[in-house]
């Protein structure tokens, strides 16, 4: 156990840990279940930062009743095809889905439903949201704001999240298209995996406390910034902090939550600001029903199309071609499914401490899957 | 007249002179005065390379029969919160206003409305149609695909168009934000500057036909690319393919219209292809009715907080601090109301070659404006 390889866990050992250590925190039975799919969905996709990882703290937050486990969910402000749903500071893995079904139960009946949320907390990954709108025939849409690690472009101040936006589109024949994307040019993980290794970074991930652009991973700890996707003004760096803030504008300022920098953090830090500009973390969710616009059967056979087309462009020198939206994130799920999902001996540990925290028992994997 | 110098032009005279070559070419008086308006907008707000100097190409289409001067603008399927809308090859500065006036009236009603737009041309700049939606009190949307210049990451052809996001938020008392942005690296106009100067482009602009990241701006028209923005994939160049490939979906796959490679070219070339995978250009409208979300007052005031605490944070070094989105359009239209729109000599004479054409009278700008 002191090796720092990963240890290889099999998905649904996982969820079933996940989903007990929420029951014992008194979420709900169906929510329990629905929440750990959700997480540990995460890991099947090769998103590591929002899966089984960020467990302890989930639970640490529900045992010390910063999070409510038995929120009342509530529709705010209701049209045909709008609404404010606020979450009861739930988990944002239960709010999330939940005003996500209201989305697609809208567009069912009236071509497009769209939600935002407020009095929410960190909803897991957008892509969950917008594949459950895929198996119901629909194009969905997820995006939430997050605390504050980028600066806006010519700011030396933290100011947005890494704001993801997830947009999704079901395909016929071939996969699916599904999009799924931070508006920061890298999340903080990236950071802290070349601080970990001692390396510069690239220009155009981050600044320092100044709002200097810097190849020094250090930097961002001691006060200074990520960078939005583009970077620079050179290099669109305008049309990143336009990204964030567009999604921070529909999850923050239009659900009534808190926005830009008051989001509240996921991991407080002593002496944090704790002003507020409204309930909680917001998200924002939509569906579109294909039969609004076109023949269901005619758009994806077309989608069909489109994914072959983009597949078969000639390669870049050194490439092995176009991906499509959604690739890497099934190639990640293929493997994981079936050789495990892999857990840093640090995740490990703070899993076991939780196991023996709240009594739950954590199976070790079999033999053949220790990484 | 040999001077390479801009001349400026008062707006309204480029409006007059283009709203009367519309009516030469026999669109009806109505959708002459608004297609003349979106027009000069471009010019007003500093996009000048899709202003008045694409007035001749317009007229050309005009004159030769492949753009419908008098559509018959047809809803071709619809529900109470989605449409789609056939344009019947009318210019895109008269297929896209009806377009987006239906979004709108749907959103009046129902809280949102979405309309696909299918066999249309080019449309104008997005961010007029946002415009439009602020002055009606609604959250706008609009996206257009167009010819492809910009290849997939990872691929060695062109794909996609700049395939531009335009969003826009009603505000209180500060400024609007207004998102329109394109989500290629640059526009191919930033390249042929590059050309004309004789200058190197910076990375993550352009590749070469083999598909490497290039210096050399002529190896863009030597069979190579634009680079969707991001550029390669350890800046976030995946991020930029997502974008332009989340608004060809919508745009062309949804609403039936052309996509990716078989977007009809506004230039169009001898020996280019003519392939087509259905009619036209496509487009994208959304608008979403604040009061289907939250009180409009309450959502104007918290937009203003928003602008204020962006506008207010702590400049990066050897910057004059964060815009908001929308604010160097909003500048360049108050300076160009003021002094007038600059045109470049080569644009003057064109436009003097299509009043000699139409017998439309171009009036030499007031001597004080002379550039």
């Amino acid at each position: 156990m002191t090796s720092t390889a990963p240890c290889l866990f099999p998905a649904e050992r996982l969820q079933r840990f996940a989903e007990q250590v929420f029951l014992h925190h008194h979420v709900p039975p169906e929510q329990a279940a629905e929440a750990s799919r959700l997480l540990v969905l995460s890991d099947l996709r090769g998103i590591d930062s929002h899966g089984i990882s960020r467990l302890p703290t989930y639970a640490l937050r529900l045992a010390e009743g910063t999070v409510n486990p038995t929120p009342t969910l509530r529709i705010v402000r209701r049209t045909a095809a709008t609404a404010t749903v606020d979450g009861d500071n739930g988990l944002g893995l239960v709010v999330g889905p939940w005003a996500n079904r209201l989305a697609m139960e809208m567009a069912d009946e009236t071509g497009a439903g769209w939600v935002a949320v407020r009095n929410s907390n960190h909803f897991g990954i957008a892509g969950y949201y917008v594949l459950q709108a895929i198996e119901r025939g629909l194009i969905g849409w997820a995006m939430t704001n997050a605390t504050g690690w980028v600066a806006p472009l010519w700011g030396a101040e933290r100011r947005l999240g890494t704001n993801p936006i997830a947009v999704g589109f079901p395909a016929g024949e071939e996969t699916p298209v599904v999009i799924d994307m931070a508006t920061a040019a890298v999340a903080y993980g990236k950071i802290q995996i070349a601080l970990r290794e001692g390396k510069a970074i690239p220009h155009g991930w981050a600044a320092d406390r100044e709002g200097n652009d810097t190849t020094d991973p250090g930097a961002v700890d001691a006060g200074g910034t990520l960078l939005p996707l583009g970077g620079n003004r050179q290099q669109g760096g305008h049309k990143g902090y336009c990204l964030a803030s567009l999604v921070d504008i529909l999850c923050g300022v239009l659900s009534g939550a808190n926005w830009g920098p008051f989001v509240p953090s996921f991991f407080p830090r002593p002496g944090e600001s704790s002003e507020s500009v409204g309930p909680g973390v917001g998200h924002f969710f939509g569906a579109l029903k294909l039969d609004g616009f076109i023949d269901p059967d005619e758009f994806r056979s077309r989608l069909d199309h489109w994914v072959r087309v983009f597949r078969a462009t000639r390669p870049a020198a050194g490439t092995n071609g176009p991906m499509i939206p959604g690739d890497p994130e099934r190639q990640a799920t293929a493997e994981r499914r079936r050789h495990g999902v892999p857990l840093l001996p640090v995740v490990v540990d703070s899993l076991r401490q939780l196991a023996s925290e709240t009594g739950v028992p954590l199976e070790d994997p079999p033999e053949g899957m220790q990484g």
